[in-house]
């Protein structure tokens, strides 16, 4: 499935427009994301200013899934830079009333909205939407189906960058319930984008991608060898719908063989931080005494991803305003020569 | 049914108070706020600015009758105008505990509301609201059974405006499940008071107003003749729960005798304007190719409504503020009396 | 059951860190949330203003039980403190995949949240928080099971001072289900450590406290008994849950037994306050002659109850700002000690 036409999330200067997926996008977006993200926390106290960079911007949460982690984190996002913010829970509206998503989303924008943040269960969901909004109209994806969650990836390269400096040179792994993950996904792009030395993905034989190679990633079904020598250790949710339909052994079976512990933990260097996306099943994909331990990061990932999401927020909008302005001087640039004629 | 007890919704300057019904407003009532609706719009851009004018001003959206489309736009309109806004989903209040509506409403009063926005299943909720409510606080109404939703006719007079100029001298039909309806209530109040040359109504014979002539339109079961030579076509949509009362034929039957096609469209002049509240449904009351087509404006419709809805609550509470000035103003000129004698 | 560690919400100069309980204040932590919020209150025109103190600050309120009116007022209140509101409905969140209240809550507290606003059905839930909450983190008890709910009890002090004056030298009678009642057992809290003369409690012989010599009041099953002489007569209500324990006769049978009634109300001063936490069950505990009479107070309640939480939300993130400073300033000064040695 190829959910990302070339360049939908790029506008004509090649900036971007939409943020949908890392698919497609360069090292110096990604980038420029991080260092804007750094750029609103408070290098001594390590809080968040309140700006007004969105003041007048109406930005609607169209959440079609529910996700109280990731709308609230956005939710903040963007409270703190100023903007008028609408939760819609679709299941409720006018959906019902048998009008189409389409007739929904044109209303929605009719409605003076500027940007949509959209959270879906299908793939391809916030592409779709992009793809009919006016061109003014601006989509963020909080999460598609199986396909993409860009913003959590970017808040976990965001936190690697802060503790190890530079993702180049890096040895990173994932481990855990990584098949069909979004979030997996999206994370092995943003590295490879960022050029990490070795990704690697670590899980049951079933649940790990059938070609690596061509994801220029490597796979490991045996967690020890998996971990050896790495400096950052992704581990990813369990998610139990997957018990039921029986391509995963039990929780407890899960736990005893790729769980992450303090002793396969010591096959990483010593000073490899631990992430998660959360919410953390402790005792299921994660023990306690890792999730808590002092290589543990998770906390500071949800921290630096209200800085992400601020960041993606605002360079879209940077460069929407630019390109406007641009178009608006090249008008009366014609208007000048055209009157001096 | 008479709801609305003479200018309950007026002060005793005759300036409008709440905003619950059409009926007894006048021809400047209207003006007005079609033309604050107008100045609120960028007449280079298109678009809303973000204002202060309600800075400070808590308004509740009181809906006792889900209803996203109209709650968003409302919510909008208020942030635009830097209100304090609580959205309140009835149901799950206190009225479970055994609050009467009153009670309800006088807690909310005392909450120090400013407005309350009123959406409810029983026609004259907002007038009964209106009537208990402190002087200083506001009563919009959002829609309220089968009898009103001014707002919402507001609206289509002025994208009728914005495309016509002046309403005086217009043929406009009404077409649809017109029965009932309080927009088509509502907007043929507006029609009439702004002297619309004829208002015309089609629709099955079942459900069309038994006294016409009272209201001062025609009516018209075949839709050829309905929409012959007209300027604007209101197209309103199919209430699906009166398909269960049998009141009506099937969804298909309806469509093939009363669906708004190209065909039929024809009949009306060659730049008449396609409105229709929303939410459309596509193949029932209005054929695709029309909702789409050149002559649609359905989606103006759902932008100039925040204008609109800015425009009904600004005016509110201007008045209310010249009213307060007022009343100051000759305090002090009898304490000067006083004193000076 | 001893939920309130010592000090837990006070600040390492004892004053207010977070809002919990009433248990172990000082007269002078209560006298200063009344006088702040009096300092809300236009003294002209009775409306309270809107603020900017909380500007960038991002609140979290946390209903874990629905509570409509509560919650309305706290968000009223950030509002008008100009704090960036989030009302997170627990039930719907990540508790549900299976995290644990504390990582839910280390997470929004990861999410830049400055104030937790609890509300839960089990007793001790805002102390469970309090605790684990970051040093920069506040809390504030919006009700939790059968313990405190101590805004409430300020608010109703606040009433009886602006209406009485001083508490000292007055005396009170609580009337209706009191026992386990959170609202009755802050309430006599405040009511104690404001030195009113005398605590009446009233109240079928059931749901009185069995050792009232502890809380320093005096028991009454007699209403006429109880009611004669007081100043202040709080009604509370009927717990329409507690019917079915079989503690309690029937609604109307505690109407004839323990239902304020004006013939009731004339045993107090002439001059007396009629108090209710609301919502009011007309005709179960109290008659609507009397809540809606000229002694009765209820509605002023509502109001107050915007400036008292305004006021404990202000107080504590304005200590909160003083002992930063202080910190500081001991920092720079001890800096400047060791430069000039």
């Amino acid at each position: 499935m190829r959910l990302s036409t070339p360049n939908i999330q790029l506008n004509e200067k090649g900036k971007l427009r939409h943020f949908l997926t890392l698919e497609g996008l360069k090292h110096h977006h990604l980038t420029e994301i991080l260092d804007v993200a750094e750029s609103f926390i408070d290098p001594l106290t390590g809080e968040i200013n309140k700006l007004d960079t969105l003041h007048g911007k109406a930005i609607m949460n169209l959440f079609f899934e529910p996700s109280t982690r990731t709308l609230t984190t956005f939710e903040i996002a963007e409270k703190r830079l100023s903007a008028d913010v609408v939760n819609l829970n679709i299941e409720t509206s006018s959906t019902k009333k048998g009008e189409t998503l389409l007739d929904t989303l044109w209303n929605l924008e009719a409605m003076l909205a500027d940007m949509f943040v959209v959270r879906h269960s299908e793939s391809g969901a916030a592409h779709f939407i992009a793809k009919h909004v006016a061109p003014h109209v601006h989509v963020v994806n909080a999460g598609d189906g199986q396909h993409a969650h860009p913003t959590q990836a970017m808040l976990d390269v965001f936190t690697i960058r802060k503790h190890k400096g530079d993702i180049f040179d890096l040895k990173v792994a994932i481990i855990g319930d990584v098949q069909h993950s979004r979030v997996v996904r999206s994370q092995i792009q943003a590295l490879s984008i960022l050029e990490a030395r070795e990704i690697r993905v670590i899980g049951p034989k079933t649940l790990l991608p059938s070609h690596p190679e061509a994801l220029g990633i490597h796979v490991y079904d045996n967690v020890e060898e998996g971990l050896e020598g790495v400096d950052v250790v992704i581990n990813v949710r369990l998610q139990n719908e997957r018990m039921k339909s029986a391509l995963l052994p039990s929780e407890k079976e899960f736990f005893n063989l790729y769980g992450l512990t303090k002793e396969r933990l010591a096959y990483a260097k010593p000073d490899a931080i631990v992430m998660h996306p959360g919410p953390i099943n402790r005792g299921v994909e994660i023990d306690s005494e890792v999730a808590d331990g002092e290589q543990s990061v998770i906390l500071e990932q949800v921290t630096y991803g209200i800085a992400v999401r601020m960041a993606v927020m605002s360079i879209i909008f940077r460069n929407s305003q630019e390109l406007q302005e641009e178009k608006r001087q090249a008008l009366l640039d014609l208007n000048m020569m055209e009157t001096s004629e």
